[in-house]
């Protein structure tokens, strides 16, 4: 089994009423202290990783503006990830590192540069989450009227991969001599231009930067449209899904497993990883006052901007039943317009009650059922692994690492310690082409 | 008197000779131990800061090809130093931290996310050192041809910087109300579009970051054209500037300062830093030894590409009499191009002989001795203080700290101890706009 935790340079993970809760720390989002004791934290429990979600902006879809998120603390990344993941590999030795970069708005020359470092400082331990932005918000921010449509969108996403997997390849392993004595320092045949050519990019090189402990950095995808999932099929050796019904969450874990294998790679070279929030108590009663307590905490008003925001659709202004895709245009994650679709059509008039009240799906309950459940998933074909999404910072993270992950041990569905050192070798994957 | 360290994430700054030398270190320039020693050691002598010089690929200029570079130890930027900064920030608490990054590839989004993202995660410690990028190799790994000429440049910078300084602002200081009673977690109103259109740049903002401890991070520059000198005199808090002989450095401080003037600040809101390369030991003919000795260490071939790299103008191929800014192109930093006009022209048929001699302008002399020629550059009007660039990391640094920081504060030129926090406090500037 593969435990990933997922961060956010804030206090609001998915959750709308997290920080709020008493336990919720808010004076250190901005400091380094906070990433490295999480990292820590996690490295002691032995995930394969953690990621930071991000955003290029603020969230201002809902009513045409910021208020919502501002005002009741949605999710905002407060930090660029980038850097805030070194200082936690400063403190860490084995955790995994990801973070989310777009396709859309960066060159790939940067990209490939920025991740093969933290790739190299870290040892081996850094994943890119490919995500090719699905706001305006993004596309205005970097001087474009909106985002480009889907398939556009992962046409360049394809040719920056591969430009960066070309840089990544500039120097040979043995490419350094280092001799003081002879003045020789690297063997000039050993590094070599990408020459990378695409519709959309081009680069020359070559990077600067020697290849790491394991090569190059892990690539991690999440996108859940048929386009995403043939993009992460070729590419992704960590999927990142939602989750669903155990039937829908098996159907998704064949048409993953078949598209890699039918992009020539084993079924093993990738690693479907569902997204799961758990609140996790002594007991199962306790766990339920937990979980409803915090439940109460959640606006009305940032439970609808949540749903605003990840479906590109501004429900504060949706009367019943225009479509929804087309009101998204090329905005929104497809998992959450196909919520937003079924909302619409089962509820009708009652849309707006349902989504103020709507929150992440929890696994609530004791460590125990926690872990039942979390082993039947694994064990039914829903997944390979989990990623671990907080309500509130650090608490969700510590009381699963403290509670959960000792009873997965016991089970034998978890390592009790590390193999290996670099991330590629706790995802036992060899990269896609 | 301000003092700031120049910086490489590789073994090789401006002397050819340097990694080869038995004190030079060359197991670590990719472990994040290597900057964090080198930073508490600047930060236990008060140095103001350092900053790393950069540059986005390798240089193939001379002879048409990397193979000198690569295979002598040329002055290479093996790791992105945005992911080698945030490890020092987590080891030290004063000292200021500088990056060199350019406007011409990277978007303002962008640069003002990571830059102030590091100022806030350092709790107001960062410097941005804005280059513009001089040579056609930087740009055809971003996707260009060749490299835009210094005017189109200049004109994409200043934007750059507009644009960065509305983002910046995006966050009134008292922003933030974090009550999880009332659940309300920031002041939408205190929240700002930056709606910067420019020419060459647009970007809407708002940035999701708080403003840091200094308001945003202290920009350097070290263009010595007369357009890089406006361009100073319009933003800079510290201007990084060539050592040359005394009258001229005279010369450019009053230019510098007038130019501050003229663009409606004050003289004291920028520091004029010489660039300055020391050789230091127990005596001055102990100190020549080891200026010898290194010395001799320096290949003809890498000197010469050295002054191919900064000049843009392959020197392996140059006869004699062409016209070397035409040779240049738009390429090449004025001061290097200037240099090489003047040999060409004293020199004639010994060019070549010259150039391959070409090492950096060093002061050599024991700590007493460096101390005289500082403290009559620093008190003649030439410079507010210096840039210290090394010969060998980190024994360099490691010695001026040692043996000349404390003579220059026995005679109250330098602070004995911080007296303030953020990088601003220690100029005393205020910034540009």
């Amino acid at each position: 089994m593969h435990l990933f935790a997922y961060l956010k340079t804030g206090p609001t993970a998915l959750h709308a009423g997290g920080w709020r809760h008493p336990d919720a720390v808010l004076d250190d989002f901005l400091e380094p202290g906070r990433y490295q004791a999480i990292a820590r934290t996690l490295e002691q429990a032995c995930f394969d990783g953690c990621f930071f979600a991000d955003l290029q902006g603020l969230y201002d879809i809902h009513g045409g503006g910021f208020d919502t998120y501002v005002r009741r603390g949605g999710q905002i990344s407060f930090l660029d990830p980038m850097v805030v993941l070194p200082v936690m590999a400063a403190v860490t030795s084995r955790l995994g590192l990801g973070a989310t970069l777009s396709t859309s708005f960066l060159h790939p020359y940067h990209l490939a540069r920025a991740l093969l470092s933290m790739d190299v400082l870290s040892k081996g331990r850094m994943a890119w989450n490919i995500v090719t932005s699905a706001t305006d918000l993004e596309a205005r921010n970097y001087g474009m009227d909106e985002i480009a449509d889907k398939a556009a969108r992962y046409e360049r996403a394809d040719e920056v991969v591969e430009a960066c997997m070309k840089l990544w390849k500039s120097w040979d392993k043995d490419a350094f001599t280092l001799d003081k004595e002879s003045g020789l320092f690297a063997d000039p045949a050993k590094v070599h231009y990408a020459n990378y050519e695409g519709r959309y990019v081009r680069t020359r090189g070559p990077l600067s930067i020697p290849q790491s402990a394991q090569g190059h950095p892990v690539l991690m995808q999440a996108g859940s449209s048929p386009r995403g999932i043939q993009f992460a099929a070729r590419w992704a050796e960590i999927v990142f899904a939602p989750d669903a019904a155990d039937d829908k969450m098996q159907e998704n874990y064949r048409t993953l497993k078949q598209g890699i294998v039918a992009a020539d790679r084993s079924p093993d070279d990738c690693a479907l990883c569902v997204q799961t929030t758990c609140i996790v108590a002594e007991t199962d009663s306790m766990a339920q006052e937990r979980a409803d307590y915090v439940n109460a905490l959640a606006t009305e008003e940032l439970n609808m901007a949540t749903v605003s925001a990840n479906s590109g659709v501004d429900v504060s202004r949706l009367a019943g039943s225009e479509s929804v895709a087309d009101l998204a245009k090329n905005q929104g994650i497809h998992e959450a317009l196909s919520m937003l679709e079924t909302v619409q059509r089962e509820r009708g008039a009652a849309l707006r009650q349902t989504l103020e009240r709507r929150l992440p799906n929890m696994i609530v309950g004791s460590y125990k059922t926690v872990a039942d459940r979390l082993e039947a998933m694994f064990t039914s074909g829903c997944c390979d692994g989990f990623v671990l999404t907080p309500v509130m910072f650090p608490g969700s993270h510590e009381s699963f690492c403290r509670m959960v992950v000792p009873e997965l041990q016991r089970r034998g569905l978890f390592r009790t310690h590390y193999t290996g050192t670099t991330l590629r070798e706790h995802l036992g994957t060899t990269p896609g082409r």
